[in-house]
């Protein structure tokens, strides 16, 4: 299967914060952020695969900065690495008062998409070709979030995770 | 701050899975799942701090079954433990086809939520009373959480957390 | 057809009101609240007969207290009683408020739901088996409201309505 | 304060159904039609009243026929009689099938709403005048089932509701 | 194909503008009023033609007056005139603040639909007859309007819109 | 006042076209369209004047391709031209079917907002500057498109429309 680019699945995405986004301050809930995180990166995923996908899993999301009311919300979100039926997908996510000129982050995160053919069976996905210097570090590092996941879902022993056990042995010595 | 029991927090959800929700498969989406669970979570958080509140992050999710266009979702939530200002609470999603008489797991997660004053700063929450073993289980590994959290986001070094490095270098001897 | 429990089919929901959901005084609007008890009668229906389900009914609703923006609603539903093709579900709802750790009565309700099979034709539905006092009261309770319902709906003549009859003619004598 | 004629809250609304209005029959649910019904209500109530109001009761509601996915559903409200600081509205609803050219009842309801002052206190409300046969004739029933109302709400005897009570003993002799 | 009364397409809608409807302002938006105009369009293109139909282009659209949160809008839309396969509408546009009892015009448009066969093709629409004076205006106009479309969808050469044409001309002597 | 470049506005939106978006044959209805197309305008105006803003006109709309249940919809839109408190914005929108790797044009539009001050009332806008080809183009281009929405909107003669009526008049000769 011939590999595609990173740029072919990048996706941007404008939303405008309406009340019935927001909490009683005023601020995005964090659920419809998520909503429009999944839409984003699903895009992104179906971008790279050609084919339906699902959400597989969400990796650890930390909410910096609340978004106000009438503020614009920006998603980037782009495909960083497969994995046989899978792709890892990188999101940013921006507020920006656009009233006070001021943007600010909101977060970082990865998904993770599955490819499905059409009888809903998870399909093989073309391998990511990473171009940038950007690119390929979020290449890199997308083996030792995997180990990560996979840990955490139960599915790996920590010992077996060889990339993430250095993080904390390194440290050890 | 007078401790509260974890049953005070505990929030039962049930949804219907409608034609929006769902992709072309016509299985419920990632993200308006995650903005259910975030609405339970946020029940759940509310009722323990007794003031308002907002989601600062999202551990680890995986999703498990794809729940179907007409079947019924199920969340249930609670506060596990109170740090300062945060509460984790912990979720278990399921879906359940009732024609079928069937339910299943969908995912089991943890968001974190802060307690806000009314000037929308963070504010002191009460600490939890872990009654059940089940609760005490949980209140115990809120702290390893917690650890990788704050090392996910950035916030702490590998080398701090004790309670999670134990995980590795242990099965590393 | 065997009986089931009453407790089979007992739903909880919890909702949280946001601004769409308000009238100009920030009160939750009556057609939005019908909307969630309806979705709540309904999952309980579904669990009872184990069949997709219509809404063929709803009795006189009264609604006590304003539930505000921001307010968590709390409905319970459950299934009374069955009469052979529909069942009658007892829906209460309460509002809450979290911040002043106040729980107020909104209303209670009675739905009639209809069974269907997989044409859309009214099915047979398993008898209920009531096993509280208060389950048995509303299983009593439930043949007086089905006469009124006819009565209201033109299907039966007050004459033939002996238990709700025998209500006015007591009162007469 | 002077009364005013049911055609000046007379209001008519259409709505096309759409799939998340609707089960897995593809039939329009019980509560998204509640939905539409009480906004109608509530229209008609503040043309009426020239003030906010809110939603105070429905009376018992039987489904006839049910509407399909993509059809439209017609929706007449008015006020049929104000009661000091309420009025009862009633409703008629419609589903209509453009393409067989087949218009079918959907059902016949009343609504009451309570006018607010701009504390949100009751305040009082202009009295109705009846002009045709058919305004006459709801402005009659109006008072019956008020009592009905009042006695359901369990804020009257039935023996004190001398209207409705001749229904029952007249047939009774 | 026998013609059809402009009075027989004829469709009024209300609706009440909700928070999310609107922008920090309080105002209806722009978008949220189209989608409203685009459903009642359509109700009345589909009430003439008895067949699915689908927008085709909407005309020069200028919004007079704000919308207010909380007030009602009102739309009346009317097929004007038919074309082969396709339908003007005309709608009218109004708010209505029913506290101070005022009403004012928001704007007036012309949407053009394509009425479908059960393949999605373009099929034959009955011919319209207009009726009062003002119904035989809007017919008239149609035609002009018609051209005006088409030179700006870049499918007419501006020399070819005789009845376009002559405005300019007639002016310029 | 100091100018800004034309990128300075440009925003990129991507939707996913979700059941309830679609008519009977599973294609966007046209006001959905116009609701997503009104936000985006709106998100590049609010980045050209960094104040409120609000949609004051829509030129005509012609909808090319249906887009499909399940593709992308893909919308540009920036500010071509400012004239004193007002902004016409440029949008462009494609369907993409992903599955397929087709990506088709929907319809190309401008939509005319006006900036407002803190009260609500109209404020001057900064210049545009146009730098490429094509937003030179466009920048030209915009005072003929007012001169039509002036004449359309009953504001402007034709006669005094001259550069509207310099494509009539030539043609003629």
């Amino acid at each position: 299967m011939e590999g595609k680019r990173v740029q072919e699945s990048a996706v941007i995405m404008n939303e405008l914060v309406l009340p019935n986004d927001t909490n009683t301050f005023g601020n995005l809930m964090g659920g419809r952020l998520m909503y429009w995180m999944d839409i984003a990166a699903g895009i992104a995923a179906i971008k790279h695969c050609n084919s339906p996908c699902m959400t597989a899993s969400v990796d650890n999301l930390s909410f910096k900065n609340p978004i106000k009311l009438g503020n614009i919300v920006r998603i980037e979100a782009k495909v960083t690495r497969a994995f046989n039926t899978s792709m890892e997908i990188h999101l940013k996510v921006w507020g920006e008062d656009s009233i006070h000129q001021y943007t600010y982050e909101s977060n970082e995160a990865y998904f993770t998409f599955v490819a499905l053919d059409p009888n809903g069976k998870p399909r093989a996905v073309a391998p990511v070709i990473a171009e940038s210097e950007e690119e390929k570090k979020q290449y890199a590092g997308a083996m030792r979030r995997r180990q990560l996941r996979l840990i955490l879902a139960g599915k790996m022993k920590p010992n077996d995770a060889s990339e993430l056990k250095a993080l904390f042995v390194k440290d050890d010595q």
